[in-house]
């Protein structure tokens, strides 16, 4: 058995790289940029979101407000580019998903460098973000992020 | 990149070992046993169904009746022994869903010796498979299966 081959294949079903926008009076611009890493289970069996924890040595484990599941998720840039965007590229996502990694890699390398501190930059990333996770609920949608 | 590994780790989970009890006029004591080893997806990401088709050599991928994905499904009691079960044997799941497929081998393994054709072995499975997903949807309350 190959866990790390193992845990690409379990993220490839369960696992979220996603983007979210928050408005926030202290970051530049009026909006927190914000990428995750998680992957939800239900509470009897967590097994596996202890193995990514354990694997990637970064990351929390906590119940999902919205529903009565566990989720791992990363949410530190350095970390998410440091930790987690090595392994997917060692063991990378057969499915369409992978194409949702490499937008949300791009993003998490340009915040890593500060480019979204400029208005060029920032906007770039709004633009990026848009084609990431088309089908998931958002809660702000991208038209209304204008600066 | 090891592809048995990652399949398993996809397995853990998008996969379900289930098995259904249907009234049948045609089978032994009133009921056909169908066990079904089973993968779903979005349809706009089928690719990973796709390798576990070609890996397992067995099997269909079809529309799912019930929501907008495609389930690459296994139900031939010979080919979920033969092809199936030893791939998961190999490499095993690590979650509690590798309780679910123990119980589940151990039935396909009574139905493929044609041990349902005995009263005894009849109630072991329905027993057994009281056990397996206790939290999926059923078709038929076990405790309706009397025989």
């Amino acid at each position: 058995m190959n866990e790390s081959s193992y845990l690409s294949g379990f993220a490839d079903g369960e696992g979220c790289f996603c983007v979210t926008f928050n408005k926030s009076k202290r970051h530049r611009f009026g909006w927190d940029i914000r990428p995750s890493f998680s992957v939800s289970q239900n509470r009897d069996r967590a097994e596996v979101l202890e193995i990514f924890k354990e694997r990637f040595k970064c990351g929390t484990i906590r119940p999902d407000r919205s529903d009565r599941t566990l989720k791992y998720e990363v949410r530190s840039i350095s970390e998410l580019v440091e930790k987690v965007i090595p392994h997917f590229e060692k063991y990378p996502l057969i499915s369409g998903k992978n194409r949702d990694f490499k937008i949300f890699t791009d993003i998490c390398k340009k915040l890593l460098k500060k480019q979204h501190l400029t208005v060029e930059g920032f906007n770039k990333i709004v633009h990026e973000a848009l084609a990431l996770n088309p089908s998931a609920r958002k809660k702000f949608p991208r038209a209304k992020i204008k600066i």
